[in-house]
């Protein structure tokens, strides 16, 4: 208890994201029989893929090859996904609350470690770095189960990171403290998830030839 | 208009080769029945998908993230798409000199920016880079639609940029300046790959076991 | 021969490691009918795609950008597929043996190389960069062969790495020379894969739902 005591409030939210982006992961993996090192494998890749392309792409260092929490934390959600295994249908809501989360969160420290990094980058650039850190996880697993990636052709998922990067560019830009523009940007990205999931708001599908 | 006559003819070529790439991601994403959101990212992984590779191995800032024009020509062709659907069929002719447009100026772009970075490169090395700037956004497309990469099967494609940098090669050794040898090598790639689909020309298929 | 005097023990090792990998890609390749260009592309792509990663995500030049020995050596492993191309079978158990060699080869050096970069690493994170060296190459053939990457369902593989790189850290703990630690690594990656060849040990499959 000590030790969480030590754990900030931005952390924990971190944490939550990476156990339910590595569930997502390991239970994809598990429907397509591949083996425990697959299955945390592609669970590791859901969680920490977004992240590493980022910092591959702004030139910093690999965020988690410095702190093993997120590979203890992958580790910890195979174990769960074993044991609780086909029960893990009933706790669907709960994941679904919790990956939203990550998603949010994941969002926001994309953002700031675009806007902190030495390139001076532009604020759509922020944006667009913050949705891939919510969001390329999930691309990465989908290519290794090889389907086509789910949120090509799903529900609404990275644009709920776009919609909240731009309150986030809106609030900053009328002088608002990154504490406040992050918690609206994360509230924002929930909201528009959870709306778009409870009224089965779909984008439109391209109707091309062939 | 103003504001075109500040556009340069590389600029101009860099920016149809664009528009191209995009709008053969779009459709072959809309074929499956992406989302518009889904159609926007495989049209945007495809025009700067190669260039984004080849910035990250030499470690140079990524070219698009400090420079919006590659994100607005994506959503110009995505509106091009859905204006004209299934009539496209009827460019196809301009799409295809549009495209292979792109791939030359890529390639150049490709070879100077691995000349010109700091890790004092040889010139195989710029060539490759110079080709993958050409032809990566297409494997790219082609996994996230979840298809076998097209470039690996069919028509020659990725060894035009070859043979145009085999050129560019041999008249820098020759002491031509970097116009010279960027013509030459741009309009390599575009004969080969025209000659190659008029008159069909592809290479043997390797005929494997199994 | 005056040339290959000059090769010491570890290049060669490291060259028969890509020969191995090589050709691994451009079977696969060719028996989904790939031509020349897309096979020799996959098996370029196994051969240094793991030390590629590895070199992005540390910062590094990718080694193979100065050293034109790796292209060569990929261009030698199609000819001899074109050559031997059926009989290629008979070969089964040596190329078995050399991609052995080559995995814990590449391990090593990819531990080393993360050991030695400007980061200042963990061990563990040496470990996780030397399992990628050794076997990212094969998940990004197998992405571009359109399947399912052979490492997360099939045999013990990477996990032979994770063993030889446990070893590393223990005796590199005790005090033991980098040499010392790299035979030892190298040596447990070879006998841990060949052992769970020779008595067909898998890891555990995942039962998921659906």
């Amino acid at each position: 208890m000590d030790l969480l005591a030590h754990i900030t409030f931005t952390q924990l939210l971190d944490y939550i994201g990476t156990v339910a982006f590595a569930i997502s992961g390991i239970r994809l993996a598990s429907a397509k029989h591949f083996d425990l090192f697959g299955a945390f494998i592609v669970g590791l890749a859901t969680a920490i893929g977004g992240g590493t392309i980022r910092d591959v792409m702004l030139g910093n260092d690999i965020f988690w090859m410095k702190n093993p929490i997120y590979l203890i934390l992958t580790g910890m959600s195979l174990i769960w996904v074993i044991i609780f295994n086909k029960r893990l249908v009933r706790q669907d809501t709960t994941w679904f609350i919790f990956d939203t989360i990550g998603l949010a969160m994941f969002t926001v420290i994309g953002i700031e470690k675009t806007l902190g990094a030495d390139g001076n980058y532009p604020f759509w650039a922020a944006i667009i770095m913050g949705s891939m850190t919510g969001a390329a996880g999930g691309v990465i697993r989908d290519v290794f189960i090889n389907e086509v990636p789910l949120i090509f052709r799903g529900e609404i998922y990275a644009l709920a990171c776009v919609a909240g990067g731009l309150l986030y560019w809106l609030l900053w830009y009328c002088g608002y403290d990154n504490v406040t523009c992050g918690l609206v940007c994360g509230f924002v990205v929930i909201l528009t998830r959870v709306l778009a999931v409870k009224y089965k708001i779909n984008l439109p599908v391209l109707k091309g030839e062939q």
